[in-house]
């Protein structure tokens, strides 16, 4: 896909919980030169503190996208929000959405697109065609964040990684394979809708040969001990070839996610698995730190977690969000 | 889907190599009942000894089916079949196909299937809305065939396991996942065709929950260790939740499928990666029996290969079509 100009106006809907707009919160913190006003549906109360424009203030203030960052159950497009979509196409802005439902299946969206040129980006959606993976060695530098369980934090990590090697001069690029990710950067690959055949194929795609020195920091998904979506994984560990990988972690998670009964894997094991599958394309792969999601813990214990955690692992063990990720990146620098 | 109506008439259109009209052949190897009659186009040279008809002598005939069981570079539909397809739409048979392209996207054939209230199976395309795996345990047994590389033989062991299964008196189902076995089976589903997200839920749906004593002989995909696919491997392998898993091999293949350069794995590390992967949704998982494709070798070496390996893992080595594969059957009974 083309990327999606920015700035975008961010549609916040008629939703009344902050889940539901993770992916315009996500613009929010990661790209906040992105993030240039909002809109709210009447019946909603959610509000990033940005200015509140209607699409037509929006494109004259320079905003190029309008960006429907919004998860309902289902996934569906409720009727309420098609009159706004269909505003902001008049109004001169492209819209950039993740649903279930695509835009371009919603009739009065599609007119309005096509009768005003704009471009429609359903990011669920690939919407193109991908070779099969081959494994063939690139050059560059791959990280790829991997994780025990979904949901705890390899997008967030892998922005604060890229964030940290930027800070530091080093060349590095964020690879989104997600929904959340893709409204952040603009453009990737939700390699969970993608056609299984073609799950490395295009995360080859996505993070071709670069520069020796340059590092993709891909965003992972799922987990290889996760019985829905470990193939999705596995792909992904195959096609990013990775050089690093950083173990994602949730400590206090009683039970993988949507399963319930199901433990976690241990972070032992887990490195292991992910060591062992990930050699198949990159030989050299190896775990050079873990990242801890301890936002459900107090300082003392969530301090006492990463120092036990990284003791007895022999690697760098960070929260993204308490500690910073720079011990991280200074293992991966020496790679 | 729902499944295909037997018997069929077999499409084998105007190619003229062996490989090209592989879903045909399966049909008329493993399913002869269903195998009613042929049609050849004009420049074609297929022959599989059945008789020729037309698509109308074959309604006549009590044909159900028209299979469009041949591949060709690219999966496209050559314009020259589309009379033919039509023909059989309008002779009151459904068509079954497993091109890229659909069925249902030719105009021509889409209306004829609109007019005549026919069916169009699009094999590759399952059509259907899927859930993810949960990876709860079900009743039924289960039996799956993996492999050290694609297509050696895992179709063929599978439907060799089910017909000893049967000729013993044991409750056995043959699961299809790819499009040759979902011609010889009728239905089943294309799980390289599957979204990613769904592999393992695809998989679930595909081989439910059954009589405790009944076993699903599922047909496998790919390999754990090929870096196209070893995603939907995965995916499979924990959608299936096998009791039993068999391993495929060919030991004069030089290299993985399509990948230059990269050797197969060992048979003892792939035994060993797929029952520690499978375990996660079948703690009991393990590898029975190895199924080797002799079909390169003299006789000769051919038993001397398979007495060696079977000695060296302590496990049944067969080859379905020079020694049966009775004793790995014998293995699978034991569970």
């Amino acid at each position: 896909m083309r990327k999606a100009g920015a700035p975008y106006l961010l549609f916040l809907g008629d939703v009344r919980d902050e889940l539901s707009i993770k992916g315009c919160t996500g613009v929010k913190i990661w790209r906040p030169e992105k993030a240039r006003a909002q809109i709210v549906l009447e019946g909603g109360d959610r509000d990033l503190g940005l200015e509140n424009m209607t699409p037509a203030q929006a494109a004259e203030a320079g905003c190029r996208t309008m960006l429907v960052g919004v998860a309902n159950a289902g996934g569906f497009v409720p009727d309420a929000w098609v009159p706004t979509i269909v505003e902001a196409l008049d109004a001169g802005l492209d819209v950039m959405a993740g649903m279930h439902r695509r835009m371009a299946d919603i009739p009065a969206v599609a007119e309005a697109a096509a009768r005003n040129g704009r471009a429609l980006f359903d990011v669920r959606q690939p919407g193109m065609a991908f070779e099969v993976g081959k494994g063939f060695r690139r050059t560059g530098k791959r990280v790829l964040t991997v994780g025990t369980d979904c949901s705890l934090g390899k997008m967030f990590t892998s922005l604060a990684i890229e964030k940290e090697m930027l800070s530091r001069g080093m060349e590095a690029t964020f690879r989104a394979t997600g929904q959340s990710g893709i409204f952040i950067a603009g453009e990737g690959v939700a390699v969970d809708g993608v056609v299984a055949d073609f799950i490395a194929g295009s995360v080859e795609w996505l993070c071709p040969a670069n520069d020796p020195d340059h590092w993709d920091v891909v965003e992972g998904q799922g987990s290889l001990f996760h019985p829905s979506f470990a193939g999705v994984s596995l792909g992904l560990l195959h096609g990013a070839q990775p050089d690093a990988l950083v173990m994602c972690h949730e400590p206090t998670r009683p039970h993988m996610r949507g399963i319930h009964g199901r433990p976690l894997p241990s972070l032992e094991e887990c490195i292991e698995v992910n060591e062992r599958m990930a050699r198949l394309t990159n030989p050299a792969a190896k775990v050079v730190g873990v990242s801890v999601n301890t936002a459900a813990m107090a300082e003392d214990a969530a301090l006492a977690c990463l120092d036990e955690t990284g003791r007895r692992l022999g690697l760098p063990c960070r929260d993204p969000i308490r500690t910073g990720v720079g011990a991280i990146v200074d293992e991966i620098g020496t790679i």
